[in-house]
């Protein structure tokens, strides 16, 4: 049990960081259809850390190999190789399985802002309140400020660093 | 002591994701010096997460502040934005600091992998081992181990996935 613990913190890490809440609105039919996910997109090599994430969030359902576009000279690994990613959208897992361990195991960083709110509209789907006029409403004012820059960015170029010489 | 345990694991999959261990050599010089760092770099808005992180490897150092280039559509949000990094490259404090820290939490990932190649550049350099010439080649063979993709790429482009709607 607490070997769980300390992989299911390394986790919430993990996807701290390279984690994706969103919530997408379809507006091709005439009542906007609203859909959460939890995804995670990381290199194919990588695809191990993909199998331990679904089982601790105890989900049934394909891990996606993502063939890369070839953008060969592109800096971000992701697009140069091949990637996998997981994706739960299922209503019912997001609820039993997705937000009790986020709750959980807390995550830190300005994902847990995005979390906090993309779980409010799950739990508003959960009531069926994506059903009404106000529910859509503040569904969609939610979704607004999601995945927002939290601050200011400076204009002062005599502030930057050259150290780049990493990834 | 066990919730700085769970932090501690926290910041360990927050690194396995986003940190960054690598060797550089300056070749200007007659004889090539060898350097190994640790670096982090994130969005601004998440330089509390650094912050954090700085803590727990009882790094003294700075954070550093690095606007952004303004590439506008980039889709990534660090290079949109301005971002924070926090570099280790003295020696002492590899040695002393981050890499007890790494080896006691221990990072999954493809990264645990590229970790332990650099830590073994990062031992050599502690027994004087860089100022010889066999030792400076045996080092010139690990770094060109680092950082390499260990799958095949698939070049069936029917397995592709249209699931790309997140970050």
């Amino acid at each position: 049990m607490e070997a769980n613990n300390d992989l299911n913190y390394f986790i919430a890490g993990f996807v701290a960081g390279e984690g994706s809440f969103f919530v997408t609105t379809s507006t091709t039919t005439t009542w906007p259809q609203v859909t959460c996910a939890f995804s995670i997109k990381i290199r194919a090599d990588d695809r191990e850390m993909l199998e331990i994430i679904r089982r601790a969030l105890k989900f049934s359902g394909a891990i996606h190999y993502l063939p890369s576009r070839r953008y060969q000279y592109s800096w971000n690994s992701i697009k140069r190789h091949d990637a996998v990613m997981l994706i739960i959208r299922d209503h019912d897992e997001l609820m039993s399985y997705v937000i009790p361990f986020f709750d959980r195991y807390l995550l830190h960083s300005q994902k847990r802002r995005n979390y906090e709110i993309w779980k409010q509209v799950v739990q508003m789907m959960d009531r069926g309140e994506h059903l009404t006029g106000e529910g859509l409403q503040k569904i969609l004012e939610l979704k607004s400020q999601m995945n927002r820059y939290q601050g200011q960015d400076v204009e002062d170029e005599s502030l930057s660093d050259s150290a780049d010489e990493h990834e």
